[in-house]
């Protein structure tokens, strides 16, 4: 069988990542990537010969309106026009800046290719908001699917687990956001929380997912760049009690949640961080969550935690998971995402 | 009636605070302050020729093992020993480090002098263990009190009101703590979160103050010095709903709660910090904790919020609560607080 | 003699203290401040009944396209429009954002009122770009001035100084720039530091107000609120030797210079700000720059050393010295100094 | 000819890296490392079969000391006693914690074994401060080398080859210090700036290596873990011109200098850490320092100029030079960094 030949739109943050995913995919062929100016990655890109993750060769097509000069005197080489890489792909995993994927989708409409969006991009953008876990058949055969945002992927995954196995009715959520990415120079907070209005989209995110749970959430944004926090406060069904064994039992046989401690040395989001780098993780990322067993207590017969999300890596999984129900690679959520999980190597630290 | 004589042991943060308060009280009288070092505090107060706020002199008796060649060559000038402080006054406030206060009990009790302690000290130290809105009652002629610590503090403000209006089982409480004062170069954090393993002891004093209460929380450091926020889920009694504007309600009323916007520009703990210093308030600081209107959101029955710490001010005004329960100065919390309230102008934003 | 009438345009963090600065001096009049919308400072001044330091009232007058209701919504009274204001004053102090003062020096013009800008303005909107002590005579009866910015005003006061007593020929510097003031939210950064293309606009505009000296240098922004720390280079005239114990005692007599050391406490910037708090200071302000005599170290014949920059507060003084200069209430920049330095305490703790 | 064998005592921050260095030269083997306790480093090595860069298996010593039984609850094999490696190997490389060096040392002489020690050690405990550039020779046959510390490091690589250029008689630099790595918990510093007391020894440390330069400086930490910036101001011998124009061109020519810009994206630290990252370098590290071309500019006959120093990886080449000149491995520093540069892959940017 033919690979499924996948474009990635808009080499930053995700998008690079994204296209490191598709590389390592056995059943996936990285077309190419596209964007629109010489930035640091695609700098990067260029001085290791346009060659990323296992030696695969990451061909770069500019988007409508780009510099082209630009890209030539910093001696990057251009393979062609957006529009060359639609044709050659199954499907494009749009990475673009919020806003710019639902412009990109007349392109896709145009050509009869399947896109998926990120969690920037307005949820009328696709047929369907989508999680690998809890909702991977609601994404099958559909041409535009929308991936849950960072904090909303993490918090599924714990969320969905502790539902398919308790029943939950009700979360409550306190979000300890970073504010900026290592390197970002365009957004920052010095000294100093931020609240937001409550409450927090994220919340309101996983009741579009899980509609039958009711959720709500305070966010404060934080002056550190390496991984949000969040604490849940989950409510069984019906009220029914939830104890700490249970809920850490299911967390452990989760392959995309990490069970960490603080007495084995993972004292909060940096730790987590540096342990990528230790661990030698291309880009120092992390694609599991990581969760605190230090940090689980009961109140009442409910159960609070307390979650890590490396921001930049953690929507990845998820991603690939949405390119295989797409293409109708798998039947269900369980054989798609431990497809992901075999090629990604997720879940060998278990 | 005479005054009500005060000393205060340990010029640090919270002490020099302590003195500021009592000083501002027109049924007490500062008799002076004592200290171990010539520290910034000291060298500003000598600068300042002694006088604290109000022009209320602030006479300095050093401690035992006190290097008074050190005092004077900064020409700081020296009162007399701790002990001969503790011989003019009716009660000492302990501002000490953490553990001091224990070992000065011995001279209070040997002396007769009355102590009220703050958060650092072990219970055991104290016949009670305070808040001036949660339990006046209790320390009312009692020798030694101890103080909740901030973060307890201003969390059972806002707890104690919601219980008192409609009756409180259960709260479940995130800290989002600041890890230092402004200032502090004897700890840190440098962009990292650090978890400390739950429940959180916050929760765990609210239980001791509030035993009706059942409490748990997560505590997460961040790298601020301006104010801790704690998001706060809040169950009523036999979990009958409690709505956000029967809440809202219940917190404006309180004169130690300053409900605050983000629309009106208060984005987050330091814009508070930025407000005290815009009011003119002494060092910038703020007795009143602030709670967002715009975090007040409904789960299910509960109600859930977030709240402001001003950890360097916020436990003056309950120690000086505690100063009246101890010399029986008041019958009750109620005449207590306003009279605290009053000398130190809290609640005239209303 | 009658007192100068001052006004202030723009009450934000410059501006408050201007207005601070003027309230305080025995031989001007605080007229009454301008703004355009109900900022956090101008809701604190409604919450202190619209008075300043020393009991002084500061009516607030609209500038034009301020949005009236906004006003009244927040209970804030007005006293009239900023045309009345000008009308009533010799002086505007115009601490308007960057930009405006151009525009608002139509006004000064059509009714004949002086003005003096502050550093975001354009050096064109003056006639003389300002400094108290280094070039104090040039402002005399000028009608419109323009201070040097936070950083270049206390770098020019220690070049300054050295000047007098050695004669400069060259300073090479480094700027470690604070990012934000306490309380700002609408920039930051955060775990980053951020280079400038050099050379850095401080040593260009040291260079317009001391043309004989060769000035350049390199800033850094940094992620924190408390004061920037410059690093001098000094070479004296023609490479003449400057002893650290002269440079030393050169800075000591400055009013406008506080000499500290490590070993007594003063770590970095933050000790500073906490210092200022200590002292029970107006908004935790301090006026003079620090300068650390630990830091003090010969290099060759040059001198290196570090000084400490208040960003809120450091150009208040040199702003009031303007007032004496555009006013001719001082002949000479000794006296007008020294006029301002006694109305506002500076220098007594020497 | 058989490779030179290689040790690694203390597999930290500098060890984990020491370790990864030593297995990408063709003409080393990498024996094994040695550790106490089970920290993240080693965790994450046994997450991964204790296999680290291309394939090369680090097996695990332990020393003196050390708890086994934490090694075995955490599944971590072990190889031997740190004795047992040391008798295998050429030459240690000693990272252990500072102070810890001086210790080893007695079991590197009792079994005849050289060693390699950091920058934490104290300089008696090797017969040479060893720089790869400055000094190669120096070291040649010697037992026993102490390398300079981070800063040290990179501020030597852009002196030393202006020196050789154009003649060095002067360096005044400004170390504006990250005060943590990423992940560090046990230090760090929140909202402050701190002033270590000058001269820094940094510049110190040069004029051992370099004793015909005079060199002073000033150090501040800053709240960051991404790099320490420097500003350097370099004195031509005898006072002789050197041109922003020659300076850039010795820069250019450098294996171990990246010259940057800040028109090109690299706007501080955080952006060299982000393209490290985007590089996909393991564990996002740097073995160049980078200078901003943006930054260098004239004073007077002087040259002034920024380089960013990559803290965790930038000793680590002129370490791995050590090990050459140690084991007589290459007659000269050209030669022998060179073979470094080679196996790191450094300079291939050029």
């Amino acid at each position: 069988m033919r690979k499924v030949r996948v474009g990635v739109a808009g080499y930053g943050t995700i998008g690079q990542r994204l296209a490191d995913g598709v590389a390592m995919q056995g059943d996936m062929e990285l077309m190419g990537i596209a964007d629109f100016a010489p930035t640091l990655p695609l700098q990067a890109l260029r001085e290791r010969d346009m060659i990323g993750v296992n030696g695969v060769k990451y061909p770069l097509y500019l988007v409508s309106g780009a510099d082209t000069a630009a890209f030539q005197a910093k001696d990057i080489p251009i393979a062609g026009g957006f529009e060359d890489l639609c044709r050659t792909v199954d499907v494009i995993l749009d990475s673009s800046p919020g806003g710019v994927g639902a412009q990109n989708k007349k392109i896709y409409e145009a050509l009869g290719v399947k896109a998926i969006f990120q969690g920037g991009e307005d949820n009328s953008v696709a047929d369907v908001f989508f999680h690998g876990y809890a909702n991977y058949e609601k994404g099958l055969g559909k041409d535009y699917l929308k991936l849950t945002s960072c904090n909303t992927t993490g918090l599924i995954r714990c969320v969905d687990c502790l539902d398919r196995s308790f029943g939950i009715e009700k979360v409550a959520i306190t979000i300890i956001r970073r504010v900026a990415d290592p390197g970002d120079y365009h957004r920052g907070l010095t000294n100093a929380l931020e609240l937001e209005k409550a409450p927090s989209h994220q919340a309101l995110d996983l009741m579009t997912i899980m509609p039958h749970v009711n959720a709500t959430g305070i966010l404060v944004h934080t002056p550190v760049t390496h991984g949000h926090i969040i604490t849940v406060l989950a409510t069984g069904k019906d009220g029914k009690k939830i104890t700490r064994a249970d809920a850490l039992a299911v967390f452990e046989a989760h392959p995309r949640i990490r069970v960490v401690s603080i007495n084995n040395g993972f004292k909060g989001n940096a730790s987590l961080f540096k342990y990528a780098r230790d661990l030698g993780n291309r880009r120092g990322d992390m694609y599991e969550i990581a969760l605190w067993e230090d940090s689980v207590v009961e109140s009442g017969n409910d159960v609070m935690f307390a979650i890590n999300i490396p921001q930049e890596s953690v929507t990845i999984p998820e991603t690939i998971d949405a390119v295989r129900a797409a293409m109708n690679m798998q039947p269900n959520g369980t054989e798609a995402t431990a497809a992901t999980n075999q090629y990604l190597r997720i879940g060998a630290f278990k």
